[in-house]
């Protein structure tokens, strides 16, 4: 099931007509770009920030996110990527609404499409082997490690919607041409599995950054991609650190967060 | 075949009486423990001693080093662990030779034995099952990127011996009891490729450490260690950095090398 874009032509000014009881319209510090969001059930959170910016889609590219849940990756790859386009694959109705209508009140709905589909037939309806870039934030808890959420979207953004890591990354290589490549966000903890579960659909671990919250830290997240029919070389880059000894953001997280220097 | 140990029983304060043409006796900065080193032919590096911390053997732990060179990490290991007993594995007749002249030179041959065998027959010969920890700090070049090298004995160090890393992962994992760890270490690069082999020996990657030459530097090496048997969750450490943005050793680099602080 494709859900149909939102029909309303409200000016983007307004942003009011988009906006349904419970959500609110955050700026994302790229121009006029802004976000609507649903607080208590799903929020974009840093790791889909440093995913759009790990990703870096370039010119021209065809580019989809599986789980796009507010579609934040998209929104926020549209602002750096300009002449990249973006598919949007979430199969939450509600969360698929509210993204296709963030997508309208910032006047992109040239540029990103959202589709309500589960990602495991995101290639046969949107084209296989049609994508140069596959971004992926996916679910915190492993499938088989459930956590109690007290809302159900969350609990359901947060366990990989019942899918495994290998279906994930199958769905990725399905949409990805032969060289294209697939970019997540994951916990270090699970590195190993995740990249078992990419080499698995023949996409090759090529592209790692570990992320640590402060100079000298163990790294709790890592930021990985993977490249279709690639060699085995790990490329690492160096580490992204959020905060300095003094607890302030880094160049590079306002950099990448487009805070004021 | 077991290479003998030499029967040569002069005070090891001389000295002399250990050293043959080409070699010559180096200090290790704990106590009185030297090393017998051949240079041309072949030293220890940083990872040697940087995989000796990192290992950290238990008193009373039963550990075998695989490939041992000079014998450096069971020289270093029992330094730091009294009570643990080290089996030296070296395929070279004349470094096996010299790793044993080093350990009677330091009277040690009660807790350190060196054997002249092919790792691969290492638990056949020294027991299945029955060590609580193995080391190895396996050449750098994977076996389809040989290096050329102006000595055939560095060369041969270099290119893991004709071995397989599944090999390596094999040997240990037959010496090692269930949840019994092996210790290694190895470029970042090749990551993936050293935790699919220990995963595949039942090995399960565990506690991981990347090493920065500085901070911020993209990680050039890695210290892995895996559990036989154990579940798959990587629990990561601060990484390891050597010097710091002044180009001066880091307070840890000087505790593991022992160095005056």
């Amino acid at each position: 099931m494709i859900h149909p874009l939102s029909e309303n032509h409200a000016e983007p000014k307004a942003g009011s007509a988009f906006v349904r009881e419970g959500e609110r319209v955050d700026p994302l510090q790229r121009g006029d770009l802004r976000i609507l969001q649903r607080p208590g059930a799903f929020c974009f959170g840093t790791d889909a920030v440093l995913l759009a910016d790990f990703a870096a889609p370039r010119g021209g590219e065809k580019v989809a996110d599986l789980g796009t849940g507010t579609g934040i990756l998209p929104l926020l790859m549209s602002a750096s990527a300009p002449t990249a386009r973006f598919d949007g694959v979430e199969i939450q109705p509600d969360m698929a609404d509210m993204a296709a209508r963030s997508v309208k009140m910032n006047g992109l709905e040239g540029r990103i499409r959202i589709h309500c589909l589960d990602m495991r037939e995101a290639a046969e309806t949107l084209g296989r082997e049609a994508y140069d870039l596959v971004v992926c934030n996916p679910p915190y808890s492993r499938p088989d490690r459930a956590l109690t959420s007290p809302r159900e979207e969350k609990a359901l953004a947060r366990q990989l919607c019942g899918l495994s890591l290998e279906e994930v990354a199958a769905s990725g290589a399905a949409l990805l041409k032969n060289g294209g490549r697939m970019a997540l966000v994951y916990p270090a903890a699970w590195l190993f599995d995740l990249m078992c579960a990419l080499r698995g659909a023949r996409l090759e671990p090529k592209r790692l950054r570990i992320v640590q919250a402060s100079p000298g830290a163990a790294p709790k997240l890592v930021l990985l991609d993977a490249v279709k029919n690639g060699g085995s070389q790990l490329h690492w880059q160096k580490p992204l650190v959020l905060r300095g000894e003094d607890g302030r953001e880094t160049e590079e997280y306002r950099r990448i967060y487009h805070l004021e220097q």
